[in-house]
């Protein structure tokens, strides 16, 4: 994401969102040859942390699956501004930065246990359900107003 | 990556750049729960694919290692279009959408084998040198005019 | 495994086995700080070979979806010979060592494109069916004459 | 590992060891189309519990970096109990199995939160050193009676 996209992701957040926080820690097999961070490791991080984010807030894995709930991409992008080593614990925090009316876009920031912001990232996700479970096909919904009362910031 | 930065990015490829190609195949292991690829898979695929189109116009691995060359990452990003299902084979096209001072950027378009467009990412690289080889300090450099011509289409 | 349980598992390949061959590639995110493959890449190399040789005698990723199919694992083991490096060209030659009722076990040998052997696993599996697709509860099968066949060598 | 070489595993386990300690969390993308874990997950979390344990007694990455100290892989197993779910938290709990000259085995077990043990896996390893750090030829070495000491439980 270049600057000018930066800054239309920045104005972009405009809901007022509680923050998740995901705990993760870089470990040997996440580093490549240079010995830092292979970079979709930050992915598979933001991924874990939306889920996370989720169940902070009453839907748990275990609800999705109940509920037959799916919350598929669109897009995810993210910035890396320090390198990461093998051990160092990091934090993601996540907001809603947007709600659509069957999307939602999270803004994510992977910082680390001394303060240091590692990356920036983002991710823009359907609201949807299986018609019948996982391997069913599956189709947006209107996100419900109480789903969104629940990221909202008091 | 909105639809603004989608154009802004489509705008800034206006280097006449070969096409690489680079084949992969979606596993069991690569999907999720909801049966289709999970989505820091791309990621994986578009970090290989720029190995190989590298390796293409004869910087190998080998020889990357060799010249303590590196090609850290500044940013990526990727738009998810249509799902994968296990064991759709698939190639991922890359082409040099810009080159600056010491970065550039490569766009990946990753399409399955009947031609379907699943999705469409990029990514900012500098281009770079370890002082005596990976672990050591790592700083830009100016990407040499020669390079260049190895990427420009005849 | 340790040299005695190697021997046991060389004297149980008493099945006369068709091979399967997986061609893989090391890719830069497979590997470590050490600049050699990850480990568990290994494994994630004998799974999708395992898909592959089933595939190669008729039961694609496809079928076993519509089929209910499944073949969840019991045990896997890997002996790591020689390193590999960042784009090494590998294939994984596949054999059933040993049919059960319900059970059956793959061999493995990770060979590079040289000829060298780099590892040597292992896989037990359950061949097993989905009461109602994934999600749903498995259950193990004896595994019929019709589909040991398939993999008898000629 | 069969029967047999399991028991053969258990007697080897003559060394006094102390018990590592490390946390995870089955993610989404750890689990495949089976809505279960996909089996390297395990051999991931084996490898970082073994660092873990490393660190837990002194041997920090940052200090296993600074003194080129390795320890790559000679053979790795496991034996899979209980399938493991998205978001279930679980332990590994890793114990020197055996002390040899130069290598030591690491006798791993994932128990989930509720008790109940998911999964027993074992590594065997070379304790090693690098001529000049990562990507330099690595060798052997004796591990130092101070270096056992650490991991014998009092």
């Amino acid at each position: 994401m270049d600057h000018a996209s930066a800054q239309t992701a920045k104005k972009q957040e405009t809901f007022p969102s509680i923050t998740g926080r995901f705990a993760c820690q870089v470990q040997w097999g996440d580093c490549d040859p240079a010995g830092i961070i292979f970079y979709p490791t930050y992915f598979r991080w933001m991924d874990a942390a939306t889920w996370a984010f989720m169940d902070s807030v009453g839907f748990s894995a275990k609800r999705m699956r109940a509920e037959h709930l799916a919350m598929p991409l669109v897009s995810a992008d993210c910035q890396f501004i320090a390198p990461a080593l093998q051990a160092d614990r990091c934090e993601v925090r996540s907001r809603i930065a947007r709600f659509g009316g069957a999307s939602f876009a999270v803004a994510h920031e992977i910082v680390r246990e001394d303060g240091v912001t590692l990356a920036k990232g983002g991710e823009t996700r359907v609201w949807g359900r299986f018609a019948n479970g996982p391997g069913t096909p599956m189709k947006g919904e209107k996100i419900p107003d109480e789903v969104k009362a629940l990221f909202r910031a008091k």
